[in-house]
């Protein structure tokens, strides 16, 4: 648990630290993620300056996250052979004490998803990073603050719930971020791949309030300025990329609507 | 079995129409499709306004099928898991009334696929998206005009035979679309996910035989736009998703090439 | 083994030759690659002439290896059905005398896939691409010339270690590649792409060390142009296909950076 009450201008301070920490340390976050989320997820941690693995095999999954500085867990496109990794990399992570991190999507499509994902939080995912249809699902309440407070408090974990208003909770905090662009929605895997922003930056030292917070300020603002460099949301994809890879910390403080 | 015969421009139109459609309703297409095509095909559903979910795990393919308003079934990188969704995804959309729709990627190449392939028809596709060379091998016969039309009359199906002219046959009815571009035939997962557009526009209430005719009308067009924005094949891609995101009605009557 | 030895003016040349050659036959290199690498692999390929098909499925893996004009084995995201197929493949293409390649990713990660890699050896690839680090993990011995010499020499094979500065070594010869540029290793599988090109160049006749020399000298020109028209590491991906598949001899000669 983190004592200190962060106000919004103490993310964004620590965000452009964090940026600057991913490029210098280059962390490699192991991505257990779905078939549609593998490239953006790898193409976006290595703009940001991170290091992707993204194998998803019983037999070689404790190898590759014993040596990973975060694990990411996305249970998009969920098949026997993820299903039988994902609880091998969780164990490792813990025994190492490596953050690891939560994507549950469409859990509210699915019955034996949500069964799945309910049965992760005993092992205390550092960060949820969801929706607010899978939040719901999760949580079987409406998707309030005083429930997502709750969910928090009671699992011990940070629940970023993502939309047009993003909404970080935990440590018995919470930051509103209205950066973002609507073309993020309409772009396979953008979530998924802030998901794994999130534990880049758990990877280089921030606890997990924080590094959800400040990554999803980074992630608003990089698209907000791919937006303004794009065509449409297919030409948006790679100005995604090339915004992230050149983003500056002046970008950050320039652009940021960010509210404790 | 529709009783109605359409002319070109009644394609036309009614092609016009869905585009809005899809933007209105935003239909769930439940995608098992290959490896290669997961994200082209959720990236180009998404830009023409529907849905797209992709998991192809046998646990859950039930729950994902029965909430989605069409189905695809796209053959290419067929593994045992996808080997094991496929009939229990056909078997929710057959009770339910959902339309799916078989896309037989390179069923010529192997027999194993050939032979599955073939099993699939007893279940009645409402569409058949294939190659000339796909064609052939499903129905041992040349890919001539009366041919198709045999074959889709005795499985009670609509065909559709893309190349640098689409024929679409179905309800003893012919369409001819000319539209298109080479560099549709230069990226891979193209003709996948206009397969995906196809299941979109039965989603929203298009006979089997109209959303094949109008999918690949709207296809065909948005490929020559888009080839006039990009340097390659490359950057079409991107130009692609831009210009489906983008494309009017007034566009589709501008640039039709379309005959019965 | 070939006996002419190679100057870096007849690799230039050659690999003017083969660029048209490409085009003009067209041969389908079948791809059991990583998840993140087969939509790049497939691109790559088709925009430089070739075709490319990606089943890993042990079912069909003969028969679209039996079809083939050349394979190529990447390891990673090596889960079963990729373990069950492999094999497979290797043993038809070796029946018949079709060239196959080796990618050995990340096996310096995992210690069961460096068990697995190197009992591949016995089979004898024609050539083996990879990085600094894998190569290590490969031979157990430091990556000098040496070593790699007594490592391609030993098993016959054609060794190419990529980096900053590319050496391909085999039949006894040695081609350093200074061509290339840095968002290469910023945008995941482009690596693995450029083994893909040996692979197709293979198909066409060309010799491993001779194929494995050609095609990373026209990455390495093709990544040079294409960061000159790109924003980032993200258009970069768009413009490495577009400048492939317009790349002419002209092109190679007056940008190679090669010594023997």
């Amino acid at each position: 648990m983190d004592e200190r009450k962060f106000s919004s201008d103490d993310i964004v301070n620590v965000a452009c630290e964090l940026l600057v920490a991913l490029h210098k340390k280059r962390p490699r976050v192991h991505c257990i993620t779905n078939a549609a989320a593998q490239v953006m997820t790898a193409n976006l941690l290595l703009a940001a300056g991170a290091l992707p693995s993204l194998t998803y095999s019983a037999d070689e999954i404790s190898d590759f996250t014993k040596s990973a500085d975060a694990l990411l867990i996305n249970l998009g496109t969920l098949d026997a052979e993820r299903r039988a990794a994902i609880p091998l990399a969780i164990e490792v992570a813990r025994d190492q004490e490596t953050p690891w991190i939560l994507d549950p999507v469409f859990v509210n499509a699915s019955a034996p998803r949500l069964f799945w994902a309910n049965q992760l939080f005993a092992s205390r995912p550092a960060i949820v990073r969801c929706n607010r249809d899978e939040f719901k699902a999760l949580s079987g309440q409406t998707c309030e603050l005083t429930a997502i407070e709750r969910f928090a408090a009671f699992w011990g974990t940070t629940v970023a719930v993502t939309g047009p208003e993003d909404m970080i909770i935990g440590d018995g905090q919470c930051i509103h971020i209205r950066n973002g662009h609507p073309w993020m929605n309409q772009t396979t895997a953008m979530g998924c791949a802030g998901t794994a922003l999130s534990a880049a930056l758990c990877a280089v030292g921030a606890s997990p309030f924080v590094a959800a917070s400040a990554a999803l300020l980074i992630l608003g603002i990089t698209g907000e300025r791919a937006a303004d460099r794009s065509s449409g949301p297919g030409s948006f994809v790679a100005a995604f990329i090339d915004t992230i890879a050149s983003l500056t910390p002046d970008d950050i403080i320039a652009s940021a609507r960010i509210s404790a």
